[in-house]
Formats: structure tokens, sequence, C-alpha cells
């Protein structure tokens, strides 16, 4: 098996893989390109790290990215992939209203995987963190094998002294707002679906070279997103309710505030015609799907919260809905009164077909 | 491809399988069997958890189990790999010096997976937990899916308010201490790999159930290791100099205090003699192979650490050697004087072959 797209029959430069250099040579390669975190009182080299938690607590969450369902190396990078184990981590940690501080990350490699993959995905990580979230680092790692290409982060943040903000506090009558972009990774995973795949429907590097040259934006966000991390702090000192790392679809991830809250969100008709005019606004190519993307795209890695009524939200948020009761029967989200019925999401064990390209 | 080792020529019975129940569902019954943490200040089911550190720092050390290089499912049940993943974390925390206080587990399996395997590891993961670390427990998670089985914890623990034990604090004229079994785990693995393989030299669930039975100790070691996790705490609190968990081999980790202390370690020759004998005890089928497996066995999960000379070592240390300088062409770790020369270890990009099992 191969991890790169070379043709087996052409001639290919000799390159260094971590089984021709092995694990202790690659390691230092690895290393020095590693961001490193303010908040580590003993950083990676020992059987563990040491990282501060200045009162007493720390935040903690762990997201695997796994080659196939999550990514595809046609498609992304290594410094995609890199970029945005940090991102979607960093955010779940913003998501109850830390600031990050340290991630640790173990890499799982087929054999030949050249250590060039391997140094670009560090290099991602690194960029990430000095781009979003300055000061967050990486503490300690694994390196492994594996036949299928596999990243496991975890992320740390600290509180601050603050309460953290959960899914469970929001209130009737607060408002609902969200900070970071809506729609626009949903709709570059179906571009990349639609039209970066070749005849057989396997994903096409040279179509997908050209679709991230034809739709920046919208490919960026899906391959190598950002996310409004400050906002995570911003909306925990203003008071905010609730709060989530919108990643399966906005109206699964307010459904998941409802449930834990015990409330319904209403998210007001204009404010989703207006976040689908911004994302038209962004790339035409979405056209008349702009609305469900908003609504269900996906991996937005937006900040959904709730604050309490007559108050300003933070900046980075806009006001797109309210909090309501939930009668018995009535629907968990609807948008303008009504419910919405297309199913978002992505359920990894129901919509993956097996393929890896 | 299948996860279990059953022929897809006979009939077999209907299993729930992650695929057919969904993420959702299968969380619902992974959950109620993990191990709750002490330490958890918010738990599972949010975008991060919550963990107290009590004296404003806390310990990370982060591992995969991959399948293939790290385990077969042809020999080990999905308890033991919840066990063996518990364990192996929690080790490296011990060997600061730390006190475990919680893990987070990400799990990526492919889709025809049987829940029950996934219940088994959670199950493991319990077990360990409550045998070896009372209080510590799962305070986060995910779940993916993936074409090969891979297990990815992150394991925390406290210092209570003293230094960590790093590998770098070693002095000549310190005492050189082991707590827990040496060669076992190693023997383990080389009774596998030579009689529970069949002719195709994969390998084979029912030889390596008949082993269990024949050498359970050995196999057991391998399989389910245990770890004197307490002895890490004891070790600091009686002024350890340097600690590390020994894991590639009792030379190969020596070694790493050496170069990370700038000193050398001489390991008696009668210390290492009554290891081996200790081992052969246990089970003769080591034979005049004892010494090695000691040596260089590999995945013990003992301590190994130096203290102060003239002092005791805590009841779970028994002393096998001493601190020396090092000179210039000085080898890092001699046996009564002498060099030892086979390499230990286990470079899984150097030793593994890329079988499954």
């Amino acid at each position: 098996m191969s991890t790169h797209g070379a043709d087996p029959q052409l001639p290919v430069a000799r390159v260094d893989t971590v089984v021709s250099i092995g694990e202790v040579e690659t390691l230092k390669r690895i290393f020095p390109r590693l961001p490193a975190a303010s908040s580590a009182l003993l950083g990676p080299g020992d059987d563990a790290a040491v990282v501060a938690a200045p009162d007493g607590r720390f935040v903690v969450t762990t997201d695997m990215m796994i080659h196939g369902p999550d990514f595809r190396l046609a498609w992304s990078t290594a410094h995609d992939l890199g970029w945005k184990a940090a991102v979607s981590n960093l955010a779940d940690v913003a998501a109850m209203g830390a600031t990050p501080s340290a991630l640790v990350v173990a890499i799982a490699a087929p054999l030949d995987t050249p250590v060039a993959l391997l140094e670009g995905i560090s290099d991602g990580l690194r960029d990430a963190c000095a781009a979003l979230s300055p000061g967050t680092g990486v503490v300690g790692g694994d390196l492994s094998v594996s036949n299928t290409l596999t990243l496991a982060v975890t992320a740390f943040g600290d509180l601050d002294g603050r309460p953290p903000v959960t899914r469970a506090g929001a209130r009737p009558g607060d408002v609902v707002a969200v900070a970071g972009d809506l729609g626009r990774a949903g709709a570059g995973i179906w571009l990349l679906f639609d039209q970066g795949v070749h005849t057989e429907r396997e994903p096409d590097t040279i179509l997908g070279q050209a679709l991230r040259v034809a739709h920046p934006v919208l490919v960026e966000a899906q391959l190598a997103p950002t996310s409004p991390l400050q906002a995570g702090r911003s909306a925990a000192q203003a008071g905010a309710t609730a709060m989530l790392d919108v990643s399966d679809g906005l109206v699964l991830d307010a459904g998941r505030i409802a449930t834990a809250s015990g409330c319904s969100l209403e998210l007001f008709h204009e404010a989703i015609e207006a976040e689908a005019d911004a994302l038209r606004e962004v790339d035409a190519v979405v056209g008349a799907q702009a609305r469900d993307f908003v609504l269900c795209g996906g991996e937005d890695h937006a900040l959904l919260a709730t604050f309490p009524a007559g108050q300003e939200v933070p900046p980075e948020f806009r006001v797109i809905g309210e909090v309501r009761g939930r009668a018995a029967g009535h629907p968990l989200v609807t948008i303008g009164g009504e419910a919405y019925v297309r199913p978002g999401g992505w359920d990894p064990f129901a919509d993956w077909n097996g393929g890896v390209g």
C-alpha cells in the first residue's frame, strides 16, 4: 500500500520514510518543528509532560482524524492535516469558555510514509497555533505505525477561574448568537465529493487542486478551517449561559443545547436568510443550496452561544435567534417558527463508504 | 474485512455492530460501563471535560495501540485491550512520581466491529482502573471509524505539590532500584510469536488460548499487564532522583536515565541473576533466555528509579545497581562491569512486518 499518489510503474525519487530512517531519527526531524507551549512546565521527552493549570482545573477534549472517513490524502496536504487537527480540537476547548493552553498529538502512520509528510503535519500544527491561539503548543505525543494514517489530538485549556460554559444553561428569553462562518465547510466538502472525484468516485488530487483554486474560501474552510477561538473566552466573560462548537451542522448542534437545557431554540428567518446570502456572496456556486449548507453543513467550527436577554453580545457574535420554552411535541429547533426537517450532521458509521482516497 | 476470526463461509449469529446501531446508540452502550473519575469536575457529554488539578499543574502522557503492530485480535480479548491501554498510560504517569487521576480515550473501529468489542474494551478500562488505581476514570473520549482498530489514550496525574521525577536527576553514588516484574511480558510475546502462530506465521486464536492456559503468568504479563502504579508516588516521596517506566527493556531504558543524567548505570551481576532466577521460577519455559528477557524484554511496565545512597528504598523497590560517573567511551549501562551488547526494545518502524492477526 502507498500513502501517496505516485504510480508504482514510474521511477520515483528516493525519499526518507519512517521505516528507512527509524523512529528515533523521525522524532528528531519532527520535534524542532512543533510549537512550544507557554503553559509547559516540562515539555516533551520524558515519560509525561507537566502543564500549568493556574486555577486548579483544566479543560480537556480529544478527537481523532482518520484517513478515509475524516480526510483523504488526495485532497488534504500534510499541512492541512496538522492545521485541522489543531483547530478542531482547540475549538472544543474554546466552546467551554476556556483559553487553549496545550496539545498532545499521537500520530500513527504506514511504514512507507515519507518523513516529509510528518514534517508537514508538524508545520500545520505549529502554524494553526501561531495564527489562532498564540502561546498554545505541543507538550507531548506518540509516534506509531498503522496501516491507516491516524492523528489523535488531545487539547487543554484554562478557565481562568470562571465556571465552564456547558450546553445546559440556556433559559427561555436568552438570545442565540453565533461567532464564525456557517456553511462554508459543508459547501466545501460537497464541492469536493461532487467535482473532486474521478469517474470511479475516488478522490482525485488534480481535480481537488483545481477546486481549491476555483473555490478557495469553501475548499479551505473544509480542508484547513479557521475558528474564532478567542470568542469562546469573550462569550464566557460576557456571561454566556450555554455554548458549543458547531461541528455537525447548526440545527443539529442547536438541538443539543435545547436538549441539554430543556428548552427550544428559535432561529430567526431573516437571520438565516442573511447567513445564506453571505455564503452566496462568498461563492455563488452554492446557489439555492446556501440555506441548507448554513443549517446543516457540518464542520463549521463556529461557536453557538446563548446570552441573557437585554445585554450586548460580544463583538465576534451575531444574534440569530432566541431561546424559548419547550412544550410536549414542540420541535427542539425552529426557523421562523417552522421545524427544519432535512437531517444534518455526519455519522461516520452510517455515512462513510470505506473509501480512502 | 472482518475484525473477528469467524469464517465467512459459516453462518454467524446476527450481532449489533457500530454501523448497524449507529454512533449515538453505540455511545449509550459504552458510557455506563466506563469508570468515573473522582477528579472530574465536569465529565463526558459536553464539548470538553473539566478535571481538577489541585496543585495548579497536571501530568499528561499519550499513547496509541494499533491493531497489527501493538496487538492482534487473534490473541487479545477486548477486555485485554482496554486493560492494557489503561495500564500502559497510567504507568507513564506513575513514572513521573504522580498519582493517576483521569483518562480520555479515543477509539476508531472498523464498520463491522461488534458493539460487544467496544463494551469489552470499556470493561477492561474500568477493571484496570479499579484494580490498580481506584478513583481514576474516564472523563472524555471520541468514537470514530477506521479500517484499523485503534485506541488512543491520554492519561493525567497529580503531583500533589512535589516536583516531577524526570530521567535527568540521577547522580553518581545513587542506588538503582526497580519495582515490578522484569522479563515476563517479553517472554510472553516470544511465546506467542513462537508457538501461537499457525504455519503461515499468522497469529492463531486457538494456539494463543492454549498458551494462555499453559503459561498464564507470561502471557497475561504481555496481554493484560500489571504495573506497580502506587510505587511511583512512593518513590517520589522517598526522594527518587530519576525514574521511568520500563517499556523498551531494562538496558535500553536504564540507558535513557544515563543519557539524560550524564552518568552511567552499573547493574549488579548478582541482582540480574536473581531476576533471571525469579523469572525461571515463575515459568521454566524461559530456560537459558531468562537473563535476556530480564535485560531487554520490553513492555515490563516496571518502574526503574534512582535514590540517594545510604537511605532505604521504598518497600516496592529492589536494589539492582548503582549510578556511576561517565568517562569518554564508557558504556551507558554495564552489568557486572561489562557492556551488554544484545539490542533490546521494539522499534515499530523497523520490527513490524505489516501483519495484523
